[in-house]
């Protein structure tokens, strides 16, 4: 095997024991460089221990960029992990430092490199978890078009209703605009309720119960669309008989449930 | 095809070229006048495009009063659609500028016009969103009574608890009335919580408590309405009997339960 | 039949002409009743119109109270109906103006009689409406023991997170006493977020963060619970086949579905 | 028997008469216990009754040291008691008070005596509650990979959403830090919404816009996962194989699905 192709394998693969212990260096390097990019947002911290911070931060993004290039070098077709979800996240959680040479606080974007963390699932083994995610992630993904028809009746509703109130309570009470009523509709609707902007007549208060009721109500909503979806992949075939053809039996069924017959 | 019918076909369907055309400029229409009445009532904004603003303003509301005009003379039966949900959504969204000549400020409720968005869905053949959106609606429609009675007990709750606290807090604390208490009940069980009235004293401390662990109980109550009935959606497989053409039938069904034909 | 038969009829039930009139006329009282006291709390309208309301809040005490009587009078038992529910929420619904007379401000309690609108579904013979408030509260029957342990766990969490808080943040940022800080912890844990007291210490907003992120996950507890309850009603049995016994059938099924047999 | 074992009787079971007698009076101290620390961290309290609770408190250390003592003692293996849940409790239950003769303001801490109240079902035999409790617990058990990846996933969004609103809202708004952004990022997305920070630029709030319709979305996920866990648990009834003691069979099984044998 080529040096190359030996390389590929430990770097996007886990299943050799260098692999594992690249995989496992680069996660620690990750946790270290959104670690160090949140500390030196800290005024105090950020005061004190300025040099360290910085020259930290410098040999985290020339590890990362010696890892994105070397990635490149490696992978049999490189536009193709270039272009990749993972390969973009690689690129931007180098870049930023670079340029921050130029433009002054946007090495914080760094912090996108938090996202590299997403490989941990897969680089620690953690095969039940990753099962337990795409489960997750393909009932999210069959209720998308249901979430989306939510979420867009939810900003036609948000829109009307922070209009009218704009006109209800005015400027004079923190409503100066309609972009920023509706922004007050959304902070309501969705039951956070800062209180930055809150009605103070009468009849903006009656409103907002009405909205907030609303809200209580059709929070039910997307839960409901989750939860029917996660039911219904619980309830979801897994074995066939093959005497009788039943198709209802749980996933540790080893004989029918209808005939007796041996799955 | 006398034009009027080809107009009506063009202008009510989407099913020709022309018809979609139309349908995708008027959308475009809806959205810049949805925008404008949005930006128009951001001072920065309005200070320095007045203009501009207001003359897009007018043209879309001219472009929306012809099109309200043309609807009606080419419907067959012009009645059905002007007291329609659309019909009456599309006066509304024209007249609010008319208004403004001798009204100051009305022409914000020019903003309904966002509701003319809804059809969106229909005009870009997004029959799936449409599907989606259909299975929302009949859930909701199925769980209407539940809902009410779910929000007719929240109201009795909120008038008896808002009542108390204005008895324990008082108007010094912010609950200068039984009706501002309600509101704060509201705000409470809802989870909102603005925090623009709280409570002061320790047992109105005590009795918030009680109502937020309740709050937090009961919102369980709507969204289980609605998942389980989202659930026995779901469960409601389309499988069609010959015979008599019901659709309605179990996934493990044989016969028919209707006709007792077999499936 | 006697007067006082005749009389019971038509104030306990519904089914005659004079029953139902009386019926709509005690909740038109009721309303009136209702909405008296709330107006009263309000300073501008009380300093406006305490004559007419205080004289119509006497009418209305008045009417309940021989209301009361005449209901006590006719009543085959008249203790069975003085200890029930309707018949204690009908005493508290005239007694605090009376009290009121010696004790200012007690007459706000006779905002109580809000709850005797639960007769509502039940006079206006909204039965399908009934029906869905009791397949709520039955769900809720059936979840009472597990919504109580719920309940528990969380006085418990909340307890023990308070006090701790209580030691981190100290009186110096609002957290004056552990019964305060628990109160914070309940606003918290339950999403309703006053922001009257909130962390200030880092170290107080990282052990709040995870309050939250515990919040934002047990809160499908309560959830889960109602939603199963209700799924498990809609699952419930309808009919049985007589021939081969089947039970699941739908509520509008003629035929078996799985024998074809007729049910 | 030998003293020792029917002190073990007593103290560790509740089947005799003077076994229920003894977990009953300790039930009641315990309360007594949590409820002492609570008042004396209310200063008014603490100044007018500062003896009295003082020697409520070290009465209350006493006995619970000698309780612990004589489970030590009378325990057939004492040190699986010393290293189990409640036998970790015990000792936490009295440990603070002494600490607090050294380090002031520790005894607070003693507070959490108030887990000792879960064995409240066990004593009380309440056991449908602890039934209720074991099924939350399963369901939770079952979902605590999903709530894992869940959790996860939180994390990561609100540290890319934290760092972001750090550059756009800045320290002038409130947004200190990355840390505090963070923060900021869970009380939005949990949908608290305290509102000690909170966005005042408007491409802010376009973006705590997005952030908060995303937690009203996503709040759906815990909850869907626990609801179908528990609509699983509710659908697996208890019919037990004669031949292999299995018990996990559905309502329609005729056969045993792991021996084959009839039901």
């Amino acid at each position: 095997m080529s040096l190359r192709k030996r390389l590929y394998r430990i770097i996007f693969y886990t299943d050799t024991k260098a692999g594992k212990l690249f995989d496992v260096l680069l996660l620690v390097a990750i946790l270290v460089g959104v670690l160090v990019v949140m500390l030196d947002s800290v005024k105090e911290i950020n005061d004190n221990y300025y040099t360290i911070l910085h020259t930290v931060e410098w040999v985290i993004t020339i590890i990362f960029s010696l890892e994105y290039i070397l990635r490149i070098l490696v992978h049999p077709r490189p536009s193709k992990y270039i272009f990749s979800f993972y390969g973009i996240i690689d690129f931007l959680a180098a870049i930023p430092t670079y340029i921050s040479l130029f433009l002054a606080g946007t090495h914080y974007l760094a912090v996108i490199r938090a996202l590299r963390l997403l490989r941990v699932f897969r680089i620690l083994k953690l095969s039940q978890y990753l099962d337990a995610g795409s489960a997750i992630a393909i009932a999210l993904k069959h209720s998308r078009r249901r979430i989306s028809v939510f979420i867009y009746a939810v900003l036609l509703i948000v829109i009307v209703i922070g209009s009218l109130m704009y006109l209800i309570e005015g400027p004079e009470h923190g409503f100066t605009s309609i972009p920023r009523s509706i922004y007050w509709a959304i902070v309501t609707l969705t039951t956070v309720g800062y209180g930055d902007i809150s009605p103070e007549t009468s009849l903006g208060q009656f409103i907002a119960s009405l909205i907030m009721i609303l809200g209580y109500a059709i929070i039910a909503v997307p839960t409901g669309i989750v939860s029917a979806e996660l039911v219904k992949a619980n309830q979801q075939v897994k074995k066939q008989c093959p005497s009788c053809d039943e198709i209802n039996h749980d996933e540790d069924a080893i004989f029918c449930k209808k005939c007796g017959g041996k799955l």
